[in-house]
C-alpha cells in the first residue's frame, strides 16, 4: 500500500485553496502568561476557526478536492467531535450531504455543533468496530466519500495550512508545539514547517492518552492503553501515514496530566480571555511544565479549538465534587 | 468651570502615545450570528486588551501625561473594577504607586486583578459618599493624582483611540455600538468617529441601569432610579462632561434587559469562543433586540473586556438556582 504524504507544494495550494473560506486567525499574546513561563508565547488562536476549530481546514479541502461527481454522493465521516462539526460545514458550503456517523455518548454540545451546520448524525455504540461498521453501512446505502479525521493527505495538507499562517504572521519563532491526537495536525504542521528547518517542532499530549510518546519511543505503532482523558479532542490514536511523519520531524512529544491540563486552560480562560477546550490547552502545560527548555525562546502554540459544554466546565465539576 | 473637551487630534495623540503598548486588538467576525442578526457584525475584541478591558487605554494614557514630579507621588482612584486594574497596570509601567479605593463589596476577581499589577488597594463602605471621602483621605496622605474612570479628558482621550483603531481595521462602517456606563469609552468614540459623519453612533445600556438613556430622552442629567444590573461594569452615571458629548454626538440609546444581556454573553462565549463579561454583551443585545434598525448594514461593536469570574457565571448561578 501506497502510503500518500502531501509535499510542500501540496500544503501551499491548500492554502490558496481556503484563502477568503477558513479565518485568517489571529495570533494572541499575554505579558503575564509569558511572565509565567519565562518565554515568549505566540497563541495561534484556531478556536476562532469556522466551526471552531483547525479541523476546518482539512475538511473543507478534502471536500472542495471531490469531483462534481463524487461531490454529488455527499460526504461521510465518524468522528467524536471537532472533525463532524468541520466537515458537515465545509460540505453544506460546498451544497452536498454529510453523514456523521457518531458514537452515542459524544457530548450533547459536538452533536448540536453537527446539526446546527446540517450533517446527518447516524449514532452507534461508542466502540471503534461499531463506528467503522456503521461507517460502511452508510457508505453502501449512499456512495458518499469517506473524509478520514485524519489519516487523509487531504485533510494533512489542510491541517498544515495553519503552520504556513502562523510563520507569516510570527516569522522569528524557536518553537511550535501542537497537541497530537491521530496526527493530522501536527504532521501537516511538520510538512509545512520543512522549509523552516530552524524551527523545532514538537508535540503536546495527554499522560492519559499517551501513544504518539509510546509509539516515538518504541519506534513503532502502539496501540493507547487508555483513553481516559478529559482532553476529548486528543482521544484517537496515530496511524502508520501520521506516525512516518512524525517520526522523521516531531523531535519530542511532552506528555502532561490531567491536572496540568485543567490549569493551563483556566489560565488560558482567565488571563487571555480564550475560550478554548482542554485539548488546546496541553502545549501551555508542556511548556509550563518545562520551562527550562523553552527558556528565553519565542515559541508558537496551536490553539486547536474552542468547542465545550459551557454548562460543564472543568473547575466546576471539580468544585461540585 | 470649563468642561475639557479633547478635540480628534487629543485622541489622535493619544493614539500615538499608546503605539507599542496598548494591544491593537483584532477584530473578529461570525457568519453564524450574523445569519442571526441579518447584520454584518465586527467584533472588536478589547476584552483582549491589556488588563482584560479598553480601559486600560485611557489609563495608560492619563499616567502617560503626569509630569515626573507628579507621577512620583503615584496615582489614584475609585472604581469597581476594570479602570482600577488598568491603572495599577499602567501605573506599574511607569514604575509609580497606584492606589486603589475600591467597594468593600468588588468581585474577588477585580481585586485580584488589582493586586496582581501591585496596585495597593483601600476598601471602603460600598457607597458614593464613602468612596469620595475615602479617596480624599488618601490624596491628603499622599498626595497622589487622581484619574478618574471617566470624566477626565485624558482618560477619554484614550478610550477613543479604540475607534480609530476600528475605523482602520474596517473602513467601511455603517454604525459603531458601544456600551454606555460613565461615558467615557462613548464619548471618547464619539469624538474619534467626528471625522466620519456617516458612521452611527449608537449606545447600548442595561434596562436597570438606564441613566444615560433616561438622560438623553429629559435633555439633562438624570441621577439612574437603580444600577442593579449583571452588567457589573455598567453601574456608573454620566458625568455633565460625558453627557454634553454624547448629547451632541450620540443617536440613539438602545437599553436591553438582563436576560437579552445574558442571552447575547452566551451566544459570544459559544459561537465565538470570546470570553467576555456581561457589559461586553450589551451591543449585540441591542442589536439582536432592534434586528429591523441593522439589517443589511455593516456595524462595529465593542466588546469592553473580559473579566469575569469563571467560578460565578450567569447561565451556572441560574442553573443552581
Amino acid at each position: 500500500m501506497r502510503i500518500g504524504i502531501p509535499s510542500w507544494d501540496d500544503i501551499r495550494a491548500a492554502a490558496g485553496c481556503l484563502e477568503g473560506k477558513a479565518h485568517r486567525t489571529p495570533v494572541l499574546t499575554s505579558a503575564g502568561i509569558d511572565a509565567l513561563a519565562g518565554a515568549r508565547l505566540f497563541f495561534k488562536c484556531e478556536n476562532f476557526q469556522r466551526s471552531g476549530a483547525f479541523k476546518f481546514r482539512g475538511a473543507y479541502h478534502a471536500v472542495s478536492r471531490l469531483s462534481p461527481e463524487e461531490a454529488r454522493r455527499g460526504v461521510l465521516t465518524h468522528s467524536s467531535g471537532n472533525h463532524a462539526a468541520a466537515l458537515a460545514l465545509a460540505a453544506s458550503l460546498r451544497g452536498i450531504p454529510a453523514h456523521i456517523v457518531m458514537p452515542s455518548n459524544a457530548s450533547i454540545a459536538k452533536r448540536r455543533a453537527v446539526e446546527a451546520y446540517g450533517g446527518q448524525i447516524v449514532l452507534c455504540e461508542p466502540t471503534l468496530a461499531a463506528r467503522e461498521e456503521t461507517a460502511k453501512r452508510v457508505f453502501r446505502e449512499t456512495g458518499a466519500a469517506l473524509v478520514h479525521p485524519y489519516d487523509d493527505p487531504a485533510v494533512i495538507a489542510g491541517q498544515g495550512t495553519v503552520a504556513l499562517e502562523l510563520i507569516e504572521q510570527e516569522p522569528d519563532l524557536d518553537f511550535i508545539i501542537a497537541p497530537v491526537s491521530g496526527g493530522g495536525l501536527i504532521s501537516g504542521i511538520a510538512l509545512a514547517a520543512a522549509a523552516w528547518p530552524n524551527i523545532e517542532l514538537l508535540a503536546a499530549e495527554p499522560e492519559q492518552a499517551d501513544d504518539a510518546f509510546q509509539s516515538l519511543r518504541a519506534g513503532r505503532l502502539v496501540r493507547p492503553a487508555s483513553t481516559d482523558t478529559i482532553a476529548d479532542g486528543l482521544r484517537a490514536s496515530l496511524s502508520e501515514r501520521t506516525f512516518s511523519v512524525i517520526q522523521r520531524r516531531v523531535r519530542e512529544i511532552i506528555t502532561v496530566s490531567e491536572a496540568e491540563i485543567i490549569a493551563a486552560m483556566r489560565l488560558l480562560w482567565e488571563r487571555m480571555k480564550l475560550v478554548i477546550e482542554p485539548s488546546s490547552a496541553t502545549p501551555l502545560a508542556a511548556v509550563l511544565k518545562r520551562r527550562e527548555r523553552f527558556q528565553g525562546s519565542r515559541a508558537g502554540l496551536m490553539l486547536t479549538g474552542g468547542n465545550v459544554d459551557l454548562d460543564a466546565l472543568p473547575w466546576q465539576a471539580r468544585r461540585n465534587g
